[in-house]
């Protein structure tokens, strides 16, 4: 099966079926891009009309090809795939990439057509890519696949580019020539009927071409899926994500054009980031971090020397290193010093190094070599704007030369001409930025890789034992909201510490020991979920009289809402300092998900929660806890003493094992876990849903 | 004096001191650039060894040259430039741009020399810019101006361009050609020894010629000045600010390479936003956001319609709807019906518009056109990815006949070659964005321009009557914190409802009253401020055996720490739902600022703050009240009651009143203002710190 996605980049032979000779038609256009970037294995056009393409021999129908056929790409009438498939399958082809557009993203009717297709590929043992996709493109030196209607030359380079939009990859090869983006594998997905962002996952990572993995993505196939491999460590290589659809919106847009449900951002992002895969924000960022993977070496730490010629752009460059976690090196005296024999007075040799604009080449490259050997830099941006006197191309390529084993990213701001120059004439062609911008988040991003690869490493042990979890069977709860006893049941069996609670019938009040006072009282009606809104709950409840007053006004607060009071819930008062919130749910693609934050009536506007995927270790925890300002607070402001931050890590640990281990969970929520001023950790009570 | 600046733009004649027959110098480059510009006035080389240069007849000394002189640029060595400035005053020159470096930048010697300059400039009745600048442009027809140093030839529009910095105005210069920015007015003003941005603002609002106002700036000269002509309405065109130095580092950088004090920048971009100056975050959106200006109405509305013949791109567009306050239109039936009869059965007739990649520009076209007679659209984003078979300049020039009084803004991803096409060919020329992301900051930046200016329009009485606010000189208190019964009385003055509170020695408690009860207590000595911190303070303090239990507990907390208790302060005790923060301070160059926000201990924490300046109206103060999480909990959640509002908005009015008349109030703050279960808000007290 594998051989068969491999060889959608490696065929040794091809099939068109649909190749035409009509100028701009796809079937032309797909086999006159194959032709120009001059693949090197066979090409077989199919088209029951010609004898020739474009100087290839061109077959009536599939039957007539004798030799094997690795790939075919189909570029026929939709009415025409599913046929032209039986016969392929017929002749033995296992790889398929389906250009043709109308199946799923049109509606109920394609949508059927286009499942059958892939189970039919699926059981002769095939693997298919899109339909309604515009490639794939393979530039090492010994196949020189470009099978997508671009006719652009890309350079080869060791990104693989998988895209779930057509246009989107189209705009990106539109712009290869200005943006200088380099590929080893672009692969357009199209409506993934069978492979998948998933299955490439795999392949690259076995792939020894690929260095980097960027994906551009509206919608995940199988989320869980796609996390599932970096969590157990078999994904090592660097993995860029892109995913539209980040607003409401957008959402709501990329799930009208990819037919899949979509799972809130917050979602997407915190676990992504949890298990060290890179979101970027844009498709700039996607590629300049690509960039920088495969031309520099990862910087050993934070702290980022500015090199310039150029004050206000080096400002600016400076101001993108906090917003993306950096520091501003502080340079050795010893640094100053040397630096100060080359840098005119005028400049500065404080970070940012300020050359004035007269630095040439040289003082360019002696600066550079000199700030890089400093201990107390890891990495250096190196901003260069092009005055009259000095030529850009010098400067770059004398930079490029600097042996290092710190990376030195380059910003130049030249005329025009320069780009065109550097393309055709760089020695070395290390990428070169077009903003000051620009290196702040590629390096970030690369020490985001290396720090979550190293502390993911540590924590596998963790990891395995949460992915071994096998699914509970005994609870047989009805599907609904969980009734008090069997939240009690599931509470004591996951050993999350809910208080010992009464719940007596209204005529029974009489019946609370002296000893529990005092004690808060709730009126409780199973159709009531909110029950601060309804007045259904008094505070430190003192003693019995208190207590049947109490319960008066609450039955009263029911009934001019409508309701009947069934049951009163009679706890332990605590005397309270914090009230937090741990709750989760089980994302339709994500699978289950852990929420941490600020809890009480106040959870939406004050916005202070952290989501994580259950999979989640001690530090998972921890990093959950202090992403929040309640999490802060509870470590203690001021000299304040910290709440017993070990018990809250515990009940969120008995909570992830809980939804990990019962897929009924719906979702779940502990709101408020009550803090009280004798830093403990109280479970008032947890609204469970449960499905069947 | 206006003529004098006017003069830097529109000279008749320049002379340029220090101009040079040698290649790549200063001096040579100066004068190349004017020439090759087509200066439509007369030019005057002067250097001492030359008679002519570059054609024109050069003069050895400025008094050699008998006629008169509008402007003068000097690019003499920084030794000779008083001297030249000595004689150009003598032959009666008003405009001077001062190009040499060496002066303030370079530390207190530069400075003093660049002051003595600006100072006999201006003692003669002159004006000038720089030092430290890379000089002027002005593309009028009539002028053609470009006395800068790149030889670049911008075409014409009518932006006005202040750059601080002569690099970020030079690296704008270069790429005029790949960014298609067009200007009016350039100008680089360097270490603004004399003019600054405070006077192009005054002066670019009185030139027809100029339409939209961008500023690079690292620091403001006067920030009270630069927002006070738009609080009295004087400049009333869109003036659009990239400030760098927006984290702490870039604010060190900025302000070492300026020498200029910085404000925080929460302070910058919360008092520009205020008075409806916009702010933006990069070069690409300052730039893009003055095309918006220049070339489009501006919308009535936020509802926006995506046109494209790419889903990805789209998405990925409508994505920064949300995140710019934009909404994604609902298209009205009629509008759908219409469209149906053109968008293809397996396009999108929902916004967004997917006309699918064979869209040719008849298409496009119409489907625009269409779309901009929706009463409920706005706005328009088309965004067009290169097919094979559609020529994108057809496209975009057919949507740019399109004629609407509603705003539509092409991104275009083609093939490289468009884009030199499209500079040469088009005929109206609008601008065609590059990213399916740019459109939607420059929309917003527009609606927030127009949405200002209709607001402060009607809120301008309000605004005049702070203005006319005279500073008071009634108070003589001594400086560092008010004594409390100082605070009484500047509270008292200004309105602000502080709790009567007891001071009394420690020997004097038992002269309470009873019906004071209950009370709060706080243990006071001078040099001990944040008074949770020693546990100073105890609430709900019942009777007088309490009191003096408590009294003898704080005494013990004090000792531990090293102090005395010297007096205690009783306060009646509120039943507390909520802790509010406002506070002010005097920035250095923004003047009076107030703050709103979550008070308590855990302000830090909480981080949940607003900021204006003092000059503001009762749309202000709700503003900053809404924009904060407490402002939203104080107006009531699910059901809450909502705390007293116009009490408290008063209570800001009265502060910012006093923070206007007492230029000594270097900093107060009320942490907290209590809010009751009462819902009323009670001052516990105040700090405030004089400054003399």
């Amino acid at each position: 099966m594998k051989n068969n996605i491999k060889n959608l980049f490696y065929p040794k032979s091809i099939c068109v079926v649909g190749a035409s000779a009509r100028e701009k038609s796809i079937g032309y256009e797909m086999l006159h891009t194959i032709s120009h970037f001059h693949y090197k294995g066979i090409i077989y056009p199919v088209n029951p009309k010609s004898e020739s393409l474009l100087g290839y021999r061109s077959y009536k129908s599939i039957d007539e090809i004798k030799d094997p056929i690795d790939l075919a790409i189909l570029v026929v009438p939709k009415h025409s795939v599913d046929c032209s498939i039986d016969l392929l399958i017929e002749k033995g082809v296992k790889s398929y990439i389906v250009i043709t557009a109308g199946f799923k993203e049109t509606g109920k009717e394609g949508e059927e057509i286009e499942k059958e297709i892939a189970e039919k590929v699926k059981r002769a043992g095939g693997r298919l890519v899109g339909p309604n996709c515009m490639g794939v493109i393979n530039t090492h030196n010994e196949i020189k696949l470009n099978a997508t209607f671009v006719a652009e030359e890309p350079h080869s380079g060791q990104t693989g580019f998988l895209s779930q939009s057509g246009a989107l990859g189209a705009a990106v090869l539109n712009s290869l020539r200005e943006t200088d983006i380099k590929f080893g594998h672009f692969i357009s997905v199209g409506n993934k009927a069978d492979i998948n962002e998933n299955d490439l996952l795999y392949f690259w990572e076995e792939d020894d071409y690929i260095k980097t993995l960027t994906f551009y993505l509206e919608s995940f196939v199988d989320g869980l899926g796609f996390l599932k491999p970096f969590i157990t460590g078999e994904i090592t290589k660097p993995t860029i994500v892109l995913k539209a659809g980040k607003t409401s919106s957008g959402a709501k847009a990329a799930s009208s054009h990819t037919g899949a449900l979509s799972s809130s951002d917050k979602v997407v992002n915190s676990l992504l980031r949890q298990f060290g895969i890179i979101r970027v924000n844009d498709i700039n960022e996607m590629f300049n971090t690509a960039k920088g993977f495969e031309n520099f070496p990862i910087p050993k730490g934070n702290r980022i020397a500015v090199v310039t010629n150029a004050g206000g752009p080096a400002i600016l460059a400076v101001d993108t290193l906090e917003e993306n976690n950096l520091a501003l090196a502080q340079l050795s005296n010893e640094t100053k010093q040397k630096l100060s024999e080359i840098v005119l007075a005028d400049g500065s040799i404080e970070n940012p190094i300020d050359l004035l604009p007269g630095a040439d080449a040289a003082a360019f490259r002696k600066v550079i070599e000199i700030t890089a050997q400093d201990q107390n830099v890891d990495a250096i941006i190196s901003i260069f704007v092009e005055p009259v006197m000095v030529r850009p191309f010098d400067v770059v390529e004398s930079v490029n030369e600097i042996k290092s084993e710190k990376p030195i990213f380059q910003v130049d701001m030249p005329l025009p001409e320069f780009w065109d120059k550097y393309r055709e004439s760089s020695k070395k062609h290390l990428p070169v930025f077009r903003n000051p911008e620009d290196p702040a988040p590629v390096i970030s991003n690369m020490l985001f890789y290396a720090e979550s690869r190293a502390r993911m490493k540590k924590t596998f042990e963790e990891y395995k034992e949460l992915l071994e979890l096998k699914t509970k069977t005994e609870y047989d709860f009805s599907p609904g909201f969980l009734s008090q006893q069997n939240i009690y049941k599931i509470a004591d069996d996951y050993k999350i510490p809910i208080l010992k609670n009464r719940i007596v019938t209204p005529d029974k009040l009489n019946s609370i020991e002296q000893n529990l006072f005092p004690v808060v009282i709730k009126g409780i009606n199973k159709k009531v979920v909110h029950k601060s809104e309804m007045n259904a709950v008094k505070l430190n409840v003192k003693n019995p009289e208190e207590l049947k007053a109490a319960a008066i006004e609450i039955s009263k607060n029911f009934k001019s809402a409508g309701f009947e009071v069934e049951e009163f819930l009679i706890q332990p008062f605590i005397d309270l300092k914090h009230e937090v919130l741990i709750g989760g749910f089980r994302d339709p693609s994500f699978g289950p998900v852990i929420m941490f934050g600020a809890g009480g009536k106040y959870v939406e506007v004050l916005n202070d929660t952290a989501i994580k995927s259950a999979y989640l270790t001690n530090y998972d925890i921890d990093d959950m806890i202090d992403s929040t300002r309640i999490g802060k607070i509870l470590k203690g402001v001021r000299g304040e003493s910290s709440s017993d931050i070990d018990g809250l890590k515990q009940i969120i640990k008995s909570c992830s094992k809980m939804m990990i281990e019962n897929p009924n969970i719906k979702e779940f929520d502990i709101n408020p876990v009550l803090i009280g001023k004798d830093n403990k950790n109280y479970v008032a009570d947890i609204r469970l849903k449960w499905e069947s």
